[in-house]
């Protein structure tokens, strides 16, 4: 099992989705600040990688990219698509750069062919390179070449789930607007209680909680999450679920401290 | 041989290089509508290629990126001169798509492997595919991860050397500040006469008017450029260098119509 760490901002954490690019640059700032921090403290390795939010969201639902080729202006949907996730992956690799890190973009539409939305190949060679070089590859949610529909949404989900396996890794930390999995929204329902751990054994029952993510991305929700962690548990990959918008919980969490959070493991 | 033209848009075009992080908008958005107007009225096939010019100039510089690894200090210098190459990408980018073309980036740095700065592996599908698309590819003088040196700069000639070959390209136009190559510095030089043709044959003669372009790359200059392109045109791959400061030149050079330039053939 090798040691590299998948880290994953989601989009609605990072940007404002009732607007469109719209940047969330103090929460930015000081996420980047944490994983630097956890980066250097435990040296470890981590691959970042980000959802888009309320950047590509607008062309993204506009042209429905994530159901591929369907004529000219479709075409015209991937070009602003993946103009506009790459947009944003500047803005948080300047904000890593800023932060002291040696953070390095990896573009996946550049670089993978999918089928069907789910990755068949990815070329990872420059990006172990950045790795054994101790850099901190960055990779987000983007658009792909999909060998079936033409074109795709590959979400950072769909991108972790790939490389965790293909790099060995060693654990998932999908950082977003909730300390984990509830039993129903803890921000409307007093009642709900947290899921601190899914196994493949306890999946079935935990499911039924699940309902679709807060909204912005067209690439799943909550329940596509667990699942696919659900999936990856019985590879050995534990994902953990922490709660971005609490100061110091992603940096706890990287550096295997004690936070409040959703752990999905065998 | 395949139809596919590759343009490349000097990097001192399209960046002030007197100061740095300076684009000249006007002559970048004059330029992509031309590309535009050329690909659409002649059905063309176009991988479209930039310089980095006075964005990555100063990082790259100051961290000598071109000469690799050379401690923690030279992999900061990566991250910096990547994302100041990807900044500018971003800015061409838009301009072309504000222009009405459909263009997506391919970001050198995550698909490709070098040694001793040469590609020795680029994953071209997605290129491939945006191509069948009839979209407008966009590569540009990049970083490049490098098995012997750690990492390299690969600069644009490299990219359309390594393309034009894989894809069978039918012909390169440099798009640069002068009208092709002359005998000595037509701006200082009133005795500088220009040369129409170079050939396998008639290059030793033209070798010793070749002196190192007008500075601002650290990556080869005119000498280096006509080489290669000589190499090329063995390949039966013509180059047109023409003058894009110059309105009309090069869409006429992309449609096929007469204008000053020198070519490259055999």
């Amino acid at each position: 099992m090798s040691d590299v760490a998948l880290v994953k901002l989601g989009g609605s954490l990072i940007t404002d989705k009732s607007k469109p690019f719209t940047e969330k640059m103090d929460v930015i700032e000081r996420l980047v600040k944490e994983i630097h921090e956890a980066k250097k403290e435990g040296n470890l390795r981590i691959i970042l990688g980000h959802g888009g939010g309320s950047y590509p969201h607008e062309p993204a639902k506009k042209y429905q990219t994530h159901k591929g080729m369907s004529g000219e202006e479709s075409v015209k949907g991937l070009s602003l698509v993946q103009d506009a996730a790459a947009r944003l992956n500047r803005i948080i690799v300047k904000a890593l750069i800023d932060a002291g890190e040696n953070a390095i973009s990896v573009s996946p539409s550049s670089c993978t062919i999918a089928e069907d939305s789910r990755i068949k190949e990815w070329y990872t060679k420059p990006l172990e390179k950045y790795l054994e070089y101790r850099m901190l590859p960055v990779v987000y949610g983007d658009t792909g070449v999909d060998s079936k529909q033409g074109f795709c949404i590959l979400s950072t989900e769909e991108l972790f789930y790939h490389l965790s396996k293909k790099l060995n890794a060693s654990k998932i930390i999908m950082c977003g607007k909730t300390d984990g999995v509830f039993t129903a929204d803890p921000n409307t329902n007093p009642n709900a209680k947290h899921i601190p751990e899914i196994t493949p054994k306890n999946y079935k029952e935990i499911e039924k909680f699940l309902t679709s993510s807060d909204g912005i991305d067209v690439t799943g929700g909550m329940l596509l999450k667990v699942k696919r962690a659900v999936d990856l548990a019985k590879d050995g990959i534990e994902t953990h679920i922490v709660n971005g918008t609490k100061p110091g919980f992603l940096k706890r969490a990287l550096l295997n401290e004690e936070v409040m959070k959703t752990v999905i493991k065998a």
